[in-house]
């Protein structure tokens, strides 16, 4: 099959004939890929970032945002059959150590991470097993979807754990309407009834949030903070969720935050720098929040079925990988780009 | 009656005879002081640290950690009689703003602070409210629990949040076994199966944390990082809280965290100054701890009458409240100073 | 002035001019009234049902869903300003027993409730305290919202119940869509992107069910049972709130849970009658629902000033209190009868 | 190797040779038995009351409450090696569907039940998988926690939520102290501080209660109910769990409850028949138990590490099964019977 392949750092992808991933292990899961998400992240693995944290045996092929359909099972593969549609969650998980028995698999002391650190989906085919695909309702399409992955699943994670703190009349501000925000305004939304207030330095990202659900946007422009207090009456937003993380929004996003508030850490870049009486005194906390669980894949596709999550995206033919990587790089893409058969 | 007034800052404090309190509202409740603690803050008053946040008119009297017998009360108080041995929540609060209402009165828009910005507790008599007093059992004396109305209630409250977030067989690190550290080792021992781990740079602490609950101790002598990660298999801790918040702890005590785990923030002093990276990469999260509510205050004088939670005590009387003050500044206090009639 | 009174068991109320009531405690409110509910439980009140349970002394006035404007407030009345437009929560509640002070107002230990035990709201003013009025939005007017009071509040607070229990994708049945269901729709489709499906015997109910945000309705036309575990793939629903409780509606609603699902038991008259061998083996829960908190009660002016619940409400002048009785009485009443000034 | 085996309904166990089991896929264990729990299911298993139920074909080797040591693993077991110590989760889960992927593995929608539907521990070895083996600690006999695998573990889930909804100073009634209900007591004193309140018809029992844990027993002679309400100044317990289940326990059980309080079921037996205004009016709750998740197990291991929860035994060997049995039915086991090799 074709795969695009790393075959160095700080040169060039190439598109290369390997041998098509077979099924070896009873669990195992081969998926025909439908749709494979172009990532800033991709662009970070080229340039080694990468390179001493994942350990990848150069040449691998890349892609973590994948979906497609089922090709080949093992014997013991329950939940899925060949033919179904799918989407593949970030990691291969053991479902043996205490976290995985808990539902909380991302923290699976035993995991791979297709694209990452084993082959991944810019490819035809792709190896991976049962405990990473999720069905996917027959009105969507994983070249629709594929992107949800991980920058979704993020995004989703992110606000479920906010939305189930706040009540309705409470206010959760975000920090960032771009690629995970517009996700997270539109997941707000569904799940919740809480004021939603959008911060970004662009308008036409705030006229895209007012669109989706925001209740109130406001533009970045230094008297943000001001003008987020204003809409909370002085008091600060019970939520914060944070998908910038850099140029000072922690600082700012703090300042917005109201008695006994959380601040939900998703973007990062700079510190938190906070001394810790203001933590005490106000009895504010930060949450930390990495991609989502395999439930929460689950429950993202629920709201992409139901039509309450869209994506904007921008396909490209597997072959065209170069174009699409240079288009991320030069902020040429609409929406998501997403690599097709 | 007499009282210890502040006169002014920079200056002693005062015994002068001013005239009883009296109930007016339907809800005040006058209390005779059987005890009232004496705490560091009390020193920082004098030197005028709470002079700008408060705003307390002088001279008026001090003392925040009070309990006694109820004296006199309103019309409408129906959860005293007179008589009643009671410890008094350090706020009074409103019962009728939001937080109120959600039993989080700790954050009330309108509290008062006797003490610190109303007559407190180093007197002959109080006047609080319905709202602050909280019966006390038979078998516990006024002026062997004062010290635990706002030391100890801090104590309870962020252990009892950890508590409520750890299962058996979870580790709970504590940093500093001093004040607030030796109730809140009790307070988790009483009403958890977590591991305890305490961190102190005193040995006679450590020694007094094993008597009173905690499995394992660790000397903070540079190597306390890597022994409490060697206690938890390498992996760190799912609870650090930190009762110290200063010198290095805030870094150290991040650094024993397991992935997903929680620090609860105490002690303050420094500043957290933590990469977003890190708390995404490992998805930690950091929890503000103010005093505990009402509702708190109750259920830590239960574990004090079960006795599950005990205070080493040194009274003096009201009359020799310079030589208390001196004791504290000086280091001299075995346990904590009591005020006594 | 005027106020519609109970003067005997089995005998028609009378309105009568009785003196205006008057603030005597600091926490006294007196409202003017804009719109009162008027209820089945007023017909049952008059049929001697309540007489031994609320011990109520006749004559006196009757009705409990309230809402108006605030003529009169006492000294330490700090969470409304006289002009204010609130609705009432149907409790007037001590804010000092325990249960007051976890929120858990509904459980006050002294607690009285105006038209049942005390002077309501059939009359131009009513006397309250701040404990219980809750402001409403500029743009809500106390006659379309005083249903919302008692039944929509008890519909709110089982609702919200299982909402916080569900996620998306999860299924909740509701049975009987009538005057509770119709507003438990409403607030579950606000807050949660549970499937809903609703079962009534009732075709034009099942139709405004839809209009008003059920994904699915099912008619009782004795294969519902069936119809709605087909629906949900044979293996029932996570939560069923049952908004009836009589006429076979638990056995019935029970047949349709999922394992680990609960029960919500709302609607009452009938037993629940169900062997302990069912409920371990397929560990079944039930939870009991009364009438909502007061942040409750806020909560749902939110969602009612967002226009996310509405209420279809015909009103009477006060004059014609026996009219809007007897309309109920007979079954001619379109969605809520409200008496106004 | 040996095994007692059910070779017909109403007929005896048989012990004979049977091949030994087999690793053949890459997760199977199989463990070489040190306890096998002889339990009553084991005597309703010969009497045919699992025989549609299960659907197991005869014969096969009887056994639901294993523990023992690892004597092979396929190739993909990754949480235990050859040689470990371990406890049996009672059921064989799927690790795939959406209960297993919450920790909630007890609701599995593909689970085996080894001792009821595929063999089980009465013989030499057992074949299991890597998703039911719980490592146990140096200090712990499998011969001296193999009846904590089932109804050790059903005790901890109950009462491990029980004490999750309670807090110092709240009662928790126990209904039952015998095999169920005496690791429930030990439990709720390691993780809680609620006051245990133990009621049973058998004075030796409460005898024992006091001794492990509880802080006042009532012999159940009629005036049970009566003397639990005077213990808890009339209110009722926040929590009542019934180990019991028949002879009238749960009508008995129910007018224990406060207010709000929660009925967690465990025995069976009889109806809970309780009118739905009854429910609503007090807002009591009924939670139903089955036994506990993988998780819930390691956590009881943990507990008996520490010495928090000890159990009676008397052992006999794999071939005196016959005479384990009878004394179990004739009521002359101390503790819990169990089979070693």
């Amino acid at each position: 099959m074709r795969a695009v392949q790393v075959v160095g750092y700080h040169t060039k992808m190439q598109m290369t004939e390997v041998p098509d991933p077979q099924v070896e292990g009873p669990l195992d899961v081969v998926v025909r890929i439908g749709g494979a998400g172009v990532c800033r992240t991709d662009l970070h693995v080229l340039e080694g970032q990468w390179e001493a944290k994942s350990g990848v045996e150069l040449p691998y092929t890349i892609g973590h945002e994948n979906a497609g359909w089922v090709h080949a099972v093992g014997d013991a593969v329950s939940n899925v059959v060949v033919g179904d549609k799918v989407i593949l969650h970030p990691l291969m998980t053991c479902g043996l150590c205490r976290a995985c028995r808990f539902g909380d698999d991302v923290h699976c002391e035993n995991s791979k991470f297709p694209g990452i650190d084993t082959d991944g989906g810019y490819a035809e085919y792709l190896l991976t097993n049962a405990r990473s695909v999720v069905r996917i309702d027959d009105s969507l399409e994983p070249a629709g979807v594929a992107a949800l992955a991980d920058a979704g699943l993020t995004a989703y994670h992110a606000v479920a754990k906010a939305a189930r703190a706040t009540r309705p009349g409470d206010v959760c501000v975000m920090i960032g309407a771009g690629g995970l925000g517009h996700i997270g305004i539109q997941v707000m939304k569904a799940i919740s009834a809480a004021t939603i207030i959008v911060v970004d330095r662009n308008q036409a990202a705030l006229d895209l949030a007012l669109e989706i659900g925001a209740d109130h946007v406001v533009l970045a422009d230094g008297r943000h903070v001001a003008q987020v207090l204003e809409h909370t009456g002085g008091n600060g937003a019970e939520a914060v969720v944070d998908f910038v993380g850099e140029g000072g929004a922690t600082a700012e996003g703090i300042a917005m935050l109201r008695r006994a508030g959380s601040y939900y850490v998703v973007g990062y870049g700079e510190n938190i720098d906070v001394p810790t009486i203001d933590v005490i005194s106000t009895e504010i906390n930060f949450i930390g929040n990495l991609v989502g669980s395999y439930n929460d894949l689950q429950e993202l596709m629920v709201l992409a079925a139901r039509g309450d999550v869209r994506l904007h995206t921008t396909t490209y033919p597997l072959a065209d990988f170069q174009r699409a990587l240079d288009d991320l790089d030069n902020g040429r893409v609409r929406g998501r780009a997403i690599l097709v058969p």
